[in-house]
């Protein structure tokens, strides 16, 4: 299990900070794997407070919140794979496929719909949220755009994918929940072959 | 100004419960007043209190918090306009115009991006997005729909608006934010088009 971002040259800080920095570290790696164990809701600071081994006041004294010590322990590493072996006629169905498995299993990304609630609630997840997208989803779709505009292409793509997402996993509207899932590939994988392709 | 559902028959109440049901009532309409004089965010419980001429512990008693009450207050009735007279091939665009007036306009709809970050924090939220979409918006589309599956044209629809108010409106993203309206017209029209022809 490793977290990124928090690989700092251990030379590089004084005693004091690298006390606190190891710390945080240990926070952060119990909080992942209890968040990822128990999910959200069941994950107490107590409980990641005992499998750091401190007192849970100090997990309140580095990260405040429950909310925010998810949004700084969850990598949402989506590992989007090499898209550029696949079909161009392809990529709207693939992507579909890619995306609704990132969001059915949380082992691979972190807990997304958690993720996505918390973007309206904690700035801190406002924040997470868009860097995972400026920085994972919109390179990936950008490669595969073939419009005169990659940038429109990823927006336009964003807001169906979201809102997919937020209808089905984090409000679960029934009528979109019901869908089929073959169907959601089809319907959804024709929409963002058109904003790929832009017209 | 007027409220919805509170038009409970006077005379089927005894005292006790008409003089709760006047106090219920005085509250709503100056929090909805509140609402929609300063936004979600500036209009506080004492303020609301005070318009309504009572202690701010009574707006608490009866509704427990800022946001059930906000809930509780707005009727978000859309007022959505007869469509039947819309051309079948500009239903699209229509429809995702009337949408992003309905957005962008506190005034007709009430506002519309708390309710929708209120869906994923608070039970009442959810419920009353849903009510608004199955109540108002699925019954507008299934009547434009000429695809065999009227319901699930609307279910597909819903994705793809709900996900280009979130980005916009809620989240915020800027790649979304940036897009002009009448791109957002055409391009949303077309896959709103395609959903409600199903194919």
């Amino acid at each position: 299990m490793e977290i990124r971002r928090l690989q700092i040259p251990k030379q590089a800080l004084n005693k004091e900070t690298r006390n606190s920095d190891t710390t945080r570290y240990r926070i952060l790696l119990a909080a992942r794997e209890t968040f990822a164990t128990l999910g959200y809701e069941r994950a107490t600071i107590r409980k990641i407070a005992e499998l750091a081994n401190i007192h849970p006041s100090m997990v309140m004294r580095y990260f405040s919140s429950k909310d925010g010590l998810f949004t700084a322990s969850s990598a949402f590493a989506l590992q989007l794979p090499d898209l550029s072996g696949v079909s161009p006629r392809k990529a709207g169905e693939t992507l579909v496929r890619l995306f609704l498995e990132r969001w059915e299993t949380n082992q691979i990304a972190g807990d997304l719909p958690t993720l996505l609630r918390l973007s309206v609630t904690h700035p801190e997840g406002r924040e997470k949220t868009i860097a995972v997208f400026t920085e994972q989803v919109e390179p990936a779709i950008r490669r595969l755009a073939t419009s005169g505009d990659p940038a429109l292409s990823a927006a336009l793509i964003a807001t169906q994918l979201v809102g997919l997402a937020f209808l089905r996993y984090v409000l679960r509207l029934q009528s979109i929940v019901d869908v089929d899932r073959a169907v959601l590939v089809t319907q959804f994988g024709r929409t963002v072959q058109r904003y790929l392709e832009g017209h």
